[in-house]
């Protein structure tokens, strides 16, 4: 997985850049429109968030690799958007990539996006797919000058980021637990809208939240357990909550799993007894007038000699024939319990 | 998942709240109306339990927070009903959170509640959502002097709250046992009463409970492991015993889970061999009659030139080929085992 | 769980009590109708088997509870027949709770006892609930002064006792593996005297079985990895034994599941064969019937100008017709080898 | 499972036995026909091999077990042919039990037998049930006095043996391989000759070699990690070969079993797809006929009045009224898409 | 397993091997046709890849195993070509063995080549089953004096021809991915171009796949934890790299199982839907039709004495109750939601 040595691409859009200046007092926000200016930025005394919105034209991200000191490997990681989720710790850094899923509109659209952080002692850097972001909040936040994001360190910063991406794992979750209700009520009521294939589509949904939410997991045990200078004590308290937040999407997946497989099977059943209604239906009028028109096809025929179409009393007597069958034929049917 | 910062709420209900102040000769009750009162019972010599029924007078519970210095995140824990179950250790206190899953009148009707439990050096206080509980056994033991209650730490007071809550789920576990017994006799006797919705809706019960049981049993084998100061080496051989039923009633829940699983399975193997009975006597009566109606129609031909119709045995005769091939039909269906 | 604090209960059965007192040139055996005779046994120079048969009478067990200091809740865990199997120790006493699993006849009637053992330095006590048991062997190896029974500790003796009920489950087995074939050779020889609640009830004996035999297995762990002085070395080799066939048990167990689970698997595709089957004669009968019927209605029919009527050949040609349509029908079927 | 006790056995067969006496420059081979004879050879300055075939002569086992030692409850384990594969480490000895499985003509006839192998310093015994082994090549290669079997230690020797037995594993899985194409191409080219039973017998048999290997590796991985004084860490390169043989065998076995699981699949699915086609040739006869035989059946009617019958151009109407319904059927199938 | 032993083989063709050696500064390319060439060529202060594509050749392989001192049994892992991937540490290099999958045109034609990888201070050895590869790509970067081919380490150089091999393995994912979507198309569609083989042999496919994939991570899991001095913390992260890559491989692979899992069930339930309606269709025109036929059979009757039909409205009246026992009937259907 060599992506590096195209260095004969066409060119490609700058990304969007936003950078912030901050610390307990301060608060400036510059849009970055070249790497010369971060390199600018980077020597003063401050925090500072740097926001990329945007993946496709390498030679700006690889001056900002340079400029970070990112490793050629982890920027791959960073371009790559089919990148599994990961943390990584590096002397100057700690990396971590993930998926962002979210929705604007419903399940119909939702939208997956790679995303990666990374923060040293002093800066975060952020890199998103696409300049459309969930991080809105965190701009409001930031503009508190007694908040945490203001006090704390790098490490609760990204936390709060990755708060906000789960966030949207939790929103989707209610999303799909909706949905499974209404395929329930469709199913067990016997509504003829649910299509099966509305089934396998929700199904799928499920299993690509959950691609990417267990690697989720591993990220935060593994920042659990790290003992990385610029990962704080202060701060396991939250990343401890937000770790049981993913354990419990999984579980809530887990369980939406096990009951969409229950809605197929008794979507297959009803089925099955439905079908087995239609045959006894069938069933039930063929049996009983099968043999009457036999008897009445006897009666039919043309032969010269049939004493009994001569006699008085035979065509009332075939009538009692034809309703004593049935009557006969009725009963053991609800004997049997066929209906 | 930020829950806190939503201070422009309209007024709650103030939470139901009763204090217990108990030493080995002392036992007070008192009802709590506001929560400068708590603050009052604190400093007594006594161990005191705090009991608090409604979760949603925020400004409340936070001035209980500051009395008993919880974390905004306990807190949030606390009120959020969706919190997972956990076990965490502070240095004031232990904090547990779980489900509570109990039934009044049957399975029908199964409730299920968000319960809070934290106990530090001479304090217990429990979070509930409403005011109704499982806890009257517990004010009755209170009452005894000699009892173990009054006597041993707030590690034992806890067990024994936690002890009501996991009874209850062996009750359940129970009525689960039963209704799984009326389904199994439903389905094996063949009953037509038992629906397809009703093993559905069983089997999501199973879930539910289970999802609930699992964490329980992960708090109760963390508590086992705690070397927390205020878990005593007295109670461990009660947790022990809640921790193995934790492990019953899980296994239960297995068990039934697969008993439900083969029922789905025998049951559409019933409908199966029903529609094979409808499709055979359907076939058995088509394949005689079919062939029969044919042949008295060849002689219900109208053609002029039909030598047969002139003879004078041609109806018995007829009569005779009837027969034989009933009877040959009949044997045939005999010996495929048919009937 | 709180069993014990019933005192109020009705006069309930006097257990059934032998004791046994025991050493290398000594075996006395005592039946016991009040517990003060225990105490008085105690003290003797002996090693001392207690058998106790029924669990009823609460009062009596309490006051063996007392003489050999058993905790108030392994008295419960004794009493209680729903416990799961387990080993616990003691300063005293190494305690395991387990069930038996025999038959006296056959699979129809098997029957499950709680039975509790219990040993320390000089005493083993078994608590049954019934006296009826599978001991009989080991009061026959009892009388043999030169055997390992008399000679060895109380960790062989239980040990001896375990085997007896690890024993019976081998036969269960046995058993079980003998219906399996049966029902193997019944679906597979396509006999109808297979009930598809046999299967069931077959599967769900296997279930009860394993549910037994699990905490089996890890109470045997447990006591391999123990190292309680009433555990002594020279037994190991005896408990790794009886360990590995516990092992052995489950992996038979779990087998005989899946050779059920394709058996059902078996039968269902036996029934779609057969339905197969069942269409195929229908559709070949009516294919080949319903087409010459309608030709022979047509010709039925009254109209006044029905020139073929007439014709002198039109009868002979009919039964041309007839006889082609039906062997190309014929013809067509072997195509498609429905037959 | 005390299989020892029974002394009073009648007279059985006296097992065939081969002793080989081998050093670097030395092999004699001596055919044994009492034990008194092994005691003699044990003492010469040269390693010894005994090949033991035959179980059912307890007093003579139990001679061979007390001339080199043999614990009692091992020795139990080589007479029952029921043990579990397992590796036992004595102060001795190091004791190995494992199922030989293997056939000479093909899977119908796979011979199971039960095998034990016993190393020290420098003997190595070999248990089977019958004289027909797996060991010709052994011998072989015994005979080449600048073999490895020669020179290295009894651990090498009896790598060996143990490969010679894995290695009929290998023939096994392969022509379970070859048998399982046989049914993928009966099954997917629509044989009609696979049989489900055969499927059964297939699984059951891949069931069976799995039940042996498991154990097998197991056993493999215990002499892996093994720091007794007779294996030596020169044979851990061989040890370690066959070890992954049998995982390899293992993962052989699983992906067949997978395999076999989705031909069951295709199977059943090639059955509903038959019925379906089935079911339409029927529908297709039966609705296009049934109506048509109703409009002659109404022409057949014989009521006095019934102008129709009447009309000059009634009959080739009715032909055309029966025409364009045939022709309407048709081209709804078709827009349905049934052929 | 004893491949080695068979000394008396026919000729087989000699490999082709081709030998670079390189420095920093250095680049020399050789053909090799016999063994002793790579003797003379091992001697010089360069680093050596020997590439070797042909394993049918045992004399020449065990020249090249005596020159580079490879153990018997490391050799035979080399030959065997189904050999199931692993890592082994040796004094002198450590040895990789894994499966190249690749595909030239498609999914139609997957090429499976066992190779093997053989690192050491100053030489890396490949064997490849044919000529034809896939490391076109290394020997380009080769011949780059300043890559880091020629200045890092043997490991490194491992790293990147390990790399090669599951790039390709990428790339067989996503050909499965599209042919995933060619199915799920076709099947969601109801296209009937579908099929069972076709997704029959697609997941064989994949479990072929995933059986090369798995061993490669353990293999790659191996790296990581070894110490061998040739393997440098350098490469670390490149191998973390290729790593994470199998896990992507392994998870997608699983996702893809799941799919076609998913499909087949999609499957099966459409042609039970199918079917379904094919019974519908049947049963509306046999219930409708056969009891009408019935009466018109009543009145083909020729009996002499049935008053109806000398009446004049009988001819009418029969087609009013034709009529109205046909929409009833239609009623009755529409209630019940058959159409």
């Amino acid at each position: 997985m060599s992506v590096l040595n195209n260095t004969d691409e066409q060119i490609k859009p700058v990304p969007v850049m936003e950078l912030y200046l901050f610390g307990e007092n301060t608060l400036e926000k510059h849009h970055i429109t070249s790497t010369s200016q971060i390199s600018q930025y980077i020597t003063q005394p401050y925090k500072l968030w740097l926001n990329v919105c945007g993946l496709d034209n390498a030679p700006i991200l690889q001056d900002i690799a340079k400029i970070f000191s990112i490793h050629p490997l982890t920027l791959e990681d960073i371009q790559n958007t089919n990148q599994r989720p990961k943390l990584e710790e590096f002397d100057e850094f700690v990396f971590i990539t993930a998926k962002m899923i979210f929705t604007k509109s419903g399940l119909e659209e939702i939208i997956t996006e790679h995303i990666s952080l990374l923060f040293g002692h002093h800066f975060i850097i952020s890199f998103q797919e696409k300049p459309d972001d969930i991080f809105d909040a965190i701009r409001v936040r930031l503009e508190n000058p007694s908040g945490k994001m203001r006090k704390l360190g790098t490490d609760y910063f990204t936390y709060t980021l990755l708060d906000m991406v789960v966030d949207q794992y939790y929103k989707l979750i209610e999303l799909i637990g909706e949905r499974n209700e209404v395929l329930e009520d469709g199913i067990i009521g016997d509504n003829k809208n649910i299509k099966l294939a509305d089934i396998y589509l929700h199904r799928k949904a499920l299993q690509d939240i959950r691609k990417s939410t267990w690697p989720l997991r591993e990220i935060l045990s593994a920042w659990k357990k790290s003992d990385h200078p610029f990962i704080k004590k202060k701060t396991s308290v939250f990343i401890n909550d937000i770790y049981e937040h993913t354990v419990e999407i999984l579980e809530s997946l887990e369980l939406q799993r096990e009951t969409i497989t229950s809605l197929v099977e008794i979507y297959m059943t009803h089925l099955s007894i439905k079908q087995n209604e239609v045959m006894k239906t069938l069933t039930i009028i063929a049996t009983i007038f099968i043999p009457l028109t036999f008897i009445a096809g006897i009666y039919g025929m043309n032969f010269k000699v049939m004493p009994e179409l001569e006699w008085k009393y035979s065509y009332p007597l075939i009538w009692i024939i034809f309703i004593t069958t049935t009557i006969a034929m009725l009963y053991y049917f609800k004997k049997k319990r066929w209906f």
